[in-house]
């Protein structure tokens, strides 16, 4: 043990964050021990407040402090963005011409993982569809085998009831070297490609 | 604000961590609020104990839980390893082949900062060296302008006792930071260390 005990300990707490390895948690370790008292007793009350106050919107299941989230109590609901996790909400909030609402389903459906439909919040995304009057759906479950098929399997679902289901694009993201494209995301980006000039 | 008020809060705190931004202390935030309670409940206590247990060994200047650290405690003081920050020892510990004591000057002499030889832990280091019969003194401050001029001070200061002061050996790279150099390049800087004055 190359710290003494109280240091080990919160070095094992950090590295239970996603992606921090022991050097990376005893930085942060050490970094606590020289701050302000004031801040370290604000960052260990902001992580219990986080974990209490926060719970699950009881219309979209994201996360909010309230009964009912920020998003779903101030906007209408013609068009539903619906998302795997409650994260996923403040992913796609970064698109600013996005006015909707969210639904979250808690996961994609996976044989694997033996999650099927009854394990997704479907039911309350039917109650909330016919109760808002909500005409599109947009599928915005992860770019992958189960995100694809959840997306189908709800699009499935929605059509006897008129409902417009539609899915983000898959093609190859702003930024990146074609050279460095999947073939699926190259074949995906060759399908769904748009027309610039009719000629 | 994308998320409610106490995730942002969090968000807010996370970031003062060294080298955390927006992104990646939402991540942190989000996995504590996906934790389990009894683990949120630890990293927040463990934050509180060590900002609060973890204190100045009375002899080195390390960080310990005790009044004298594990190592002041349990080795000979034939050599003393002499470093600018608590945080060093853990580093120079990583050299399984170092089997002496530290000294934490709290600092590198900077006339940029105002930090003269009166601000550092040397008074101390003298008397440790007379009260333990010290042989050798191994300067690892930083192998930077400051760490360098801090090394030849201390050598000088020694000079007329007959102790032996060393350097670590530039092996490890001008200009980085010692928390960031692997266990082999600090090994061989170890024990490469070099002559600055034979006392």
């Amino acid at each position: 043990m190359r710290n003494s005990e109280p240091i080990e300990r919160l070095i094992a707490s950090f590295r239970n964050l996603p992606g921090v390895g022991y050097k990376t948690a005893e930085r942060y370790a050490y970094y606590v021990i020289g701050a302000e008292i004031a801040e370290v007793e604000e960052l260990a009350k902001n992580i219990l407040s986080a974990k209490t106050e926060v719970k699950f919107c009881k219309e979209c299941g994201g996360y909010t402090n309230k009964d009912v989230c920020q998003i779903c109590s101030s906007r209408s609901g013609e068009t539903i963005c619906v998302v795997a996790e409650p994260k996923d909400i403040s992913v796609m909030e970064k698109v600013k011409n996005y006015n909707g609402l969210y639904h979250v389903l808690g996961g994609t459906l996976s044989p694997l993982e033996n999650r099927g439909p009854d394990d997704l919040r479907i039911k309350e995304l039917l109650s909330r569809i016919q109760k808002l009057g909500t005409k599109e759906v947009i599928m915005a479950t992860n770019p992958d085998v189960e995100g694809d098929a959840t997306a189908m399997y709800i699009a499935r679902l929605l059509s006897p009831l008129g409902i417009k289901v539609t899915r983000i694009a898959q093609g190859v993201s702003m930024g990146t070297d074609l050279e460095y494209a999947d073939e699926v995301t190259l074949s995906k980006a060759l399908e769904a490609r748009q027309v610039i000039s009719n000629g």
